[in-house]
């Protein structure tokens, strides 16, 4: 079997990538929020802790009581139990990566990972 | 203490999050090289799964024996074992993000792990 896989993804509301992929250490989503949208809930996580990476656009999150900005290149990991929800500005699409990856999961790595080839 | 914490990237050759962003489940990397350039070795991992992200630029990438193209929103996943090594193209710089994550490490997901708050 070979050692890696490749997907392109396109302009779409929202991508999963799990199985896409077939990760075994992660989730990801790709998401586009049109211009004044937002995810209709408050969520938290039981084991997840999640990333946010903003591709595009502008937009504000709010976690717990606190609510701040977004814009392209900003990144955000949320804890899994903050209450969570995002929402794109009300001029522009919001395009944004989600990654959820299980609390404490994560061993060596960089250099206490890799093994040098050549 | 708050559940989140929130960067900005800028455009440097390399910024790890990791510890800017107290990463428990992965290490995230934001990398650029420029036009022509590429990482110098080829390197595989004892544990860790990788996602590559491309943001910008085109480039090649080669996992083990087979080279192939990257372009805008193409999404990689290499396994440990991949030998791996990536390239800008002639012409333009190469902007991407690099996830580990522990291989095998993801118990449930999405609608598994939400908790519903409102």
């Amino acid at each position: 079997m070979k050692n890696y896989e490749k997907v392109h993804v396109d302009k779409e509301p929202r991508t999963e990538l799990h199985d896409k992929l077939n990760l075994t250490g992660a989730e990801i989503s790709v998401n586009n929020l049109p211009a004044g949208a937002g995810i209709p809930f408050v969520h938290a996580h039981k084991n997840n802790e999640e990333i946010y990476i903003i591709l595009s656009g502008n937009g504000t999150m709010t976690v717990d009581e606190e609510t701040f900005d977004l814009s392209p290149l900003d990144f955000v990991r949320v804890s899994p139990a903050g209450k969570r929800q995002i929402k794109a500005s009300e001029n522009e699409p919001l395009e944004y990566i989600c990654i959820q990856t299980k609390e404490n999961s994560l061993g060596g790595y960089t250099q206490d990972d890799a093994i040098m080839i050549e």
